[in-house]
């Protein structure tokens, strides 16, 4: 029998994949399952967006330009004008999703075993583009204590070889929640200025930014125009995941040239989606503002809840929709699955992500859960409940 | 300013990318360019599909399964088992397109430096895949003489080397038309089989097989279960190339789990369009008996017509919807540029896709071009005689 290849053996499989049978049988069992461990969201997607795909006129549901439409992203490249980034269409190509524009922009800039320094831990699937890419991570941790802020430049300056070709952050931070400061990004510029680094920027939470704090993306650095890439995406933005829409933007030529040229073997973005896409850059602001204001509320509520409970330690997250916790015990995927298999209070339980999976560092985050706070409050202070008497009775 | 990757500098732009200017000035003189060059179909989207979008009930446009729904993988086992191949549900994982189904399998079962054979001229996105997996293309030459059979088992043979992991093969062909043979079929699993390689079929175009004969997919081949791999796509059997739905079909346990986890990655294939891919699998035999009359009469004519020009040498298609032709001229490049830049018939002149994009093997090809018949006999009957005109005042 042939056999696989070694990076499709050795591909990480999700982090809470092996969590995903426990939690069926749970559902078999008649216990209703408190999902806390996906970043989902159940707010509605706006309208405008799902009325421009059923007002659509397509007899022919053609290919787009590879590229993404020359209209769709003159407005992708107004809203980044509105968001203080001077940018012109050109300086954008839309991709399936920031999951391909991330994986683009790693075969662009990154020849196998090239290393990207991300700051840990760190959304799980840059592992899966990396190990795909044949791309070395090198995890920069960072930590609890301080909310998982920027690790000192000096640490990132310590794993520098001459392999280092690239810095990936995620800002906010998903798993953290974190919001790089306007120094801190200054600070990561100065160090790809310094090294001739490539630093890159997935700013598809841009918008969940809260306590009044302002978001700074890379692009808005000046002396860093030929270094810095965004990666975005229409997902969380509009609740709309299942679109599929993202796109890379740079100011760099070379860069565009060789995602354009990554983006022209896969011949086009979905073409539907993008007309979701570009309908929903119309979205009123009062939009955005009712949706911010639930999802800080939801996170005050995350927060005091998880306060209550003893042994807890939680970063406190300005951005996103995630919330870091550590747990008084030594394994959560253990806790984890023995939430799904051996409890319940009422009929329901929950189900959390383990943390280990969004660490590179062999050891790190194991008594760490996320949180994501895509649920209405009624149901996240339940879980939270449920996740409070369970440590209670946990055994482990 | 930090360099692009080595594979970012070296992927291959697409064989008609530096035409695109061309045509686009010869539009704004006023001349109308009629495109040969495009394997984007006329046809309409069968309605069914169109509709199911438009009548979707959806608030929140949220991921689907990674692996697409169980209800749509159910039903494309049913279309495999309507087409002879006992296919599972289990068996299918959907795809963003055949273009990730393909580029998932390749990081699946190659590593960096591996090879895969590929009858050549193949569609030119493979070199795109491979150099994006590091992996290298050994082309294995067919000939215009036999309209592109299959080169014979020695000559895969010969090419064989510890790093051969897969035979590549797209059947029927882009850029073609050739359709294999069963005995073709089961010479390379014999060889598959033989020398323990995975056997890849491309089957996109499998239903536009014509003059009686019959399709012969590596799936109904006994004996190669664990070798055979088919990458699929809804793109050109509705006509909805936009909708970027495709799949990876194998019965190899190893493979589906290692394609799962690159599709992990990536979250999910759209959600929109694949409700118009699931609605898009009711579509009546009648369509298809249509749209096979319709393409047969189009083949029928364009070759009529190509005869009738002197020192033209066809490849008669079987299958798809292309055409490689050899033309009186040394470089189709230059041709098809000059075609664009100084050449009309009453406002009209003719955009081709020159075939040595088509090949791996510097020099191949370069007299030959592909013509897709994707546009209804007025214009494709137009675009011949403009053929015709400008090869007798081309002073190449």
């Amino acid at each position: 029998m042939p056999k696989i290849s070694s990076r499709g053996a050795t591909m990480p499989p999700s982090p809470i994949r092996k969590l995903v049978p426990y939690a069926e049988a749970a559902k078999e069992r008649g216990v209703k399952v408190i999902h806390l461990n996906i970043g989902q969201p159940d707010i509605k997607t706006p309208k405008i967006a799902l009325d421009a795909i059923k007002n659509a006129r397509i007899d022919v549901l053609a290919y787009s330009r590879t590229e993404g439409s020359e209209e769709y992203r003159k407005k992708i490249a107004a809203y980044y004008g509105k968001h203080g980034m001077a940018i012109s269409s050109s300086n954008i190509i839309v991709t399936t999703g920031g999951s391909e524009a991330l994986s683009f922009t790693m075969g662009a800039i990154l020849d196998p075993e090239d290393e990207v320094m991300i700051p840990e831990p760190f959304y799980a699937n840059y592992n899966g583009f990396a190990t795909a890419n044949n791309v070395n991570v090198i995890p920069i941790v960072s930590s609890i204590d301080t909310n998982f802020a920027l690790p000192p430049i000096t640490a990132f300056e310590k794993r520098i070889t001459s392999k280092t070709k690239a810095i990936l952050i995620c800002n906010p931070g998903n798993p953290t929640g974190y919001l790089y400061t306007k120094e801190e990004i200054q600070q990561l510029a100065e160090l790809a200025k310094k090294y001739d680094l490539f630093l890159v920027a997935d700013e598809v939470y841009r918008e969940f930014s809260y306590d009044g704090k302002m978001h700074h993306s890379v692009l808005r650095e000046t002396g860093i125009e030929q270094h810095a890439i965004v990666i975005d995406s229409v997902s969380k933005r509009y609740s709309m995941c299942g679109a599929r829409i993202g796109c890379v933007v740079t100011r760099n030529e070379a860069v565009l040239q060789a995602v354009l040229k990554f983006a022209q073997a896969r011949l086009s973005p979905p073409t539907m989606a993008q007309i979701a896409s570009e309908a929903a850059l119309e979205t009123p602001q009062s939009y955005f503002d009712e949706v911010i204001e639930e999802y800080v509320s939801r996170r005050d509520l995350l927060l005091s809840e998880l306060e209550k409970i003893d042994g807890v330690k939680i970063a406190r997250p300005s951005g996103a929709f995630y919330c870091l916790a550590e747990l008084p015990i030594q394994d959560a995927d253990h806790f984890a699955q023995w939430l799904l298999e051996h409890f319940e209070v009422n009929g329901e339980t929950v189900m959390v992500a383990p943390a280990a999976g969004f660490y590179a560092t062999p050891g790190l985050g194991k008594q760490q859960i996320r949180i994501a706070y895509v649920l209405e409050k009624e149901s996240l202070k339940r879980a939270v409940n449920i996740l409070k008497a369970g440590l209670l009775q946990y055994p482990g």
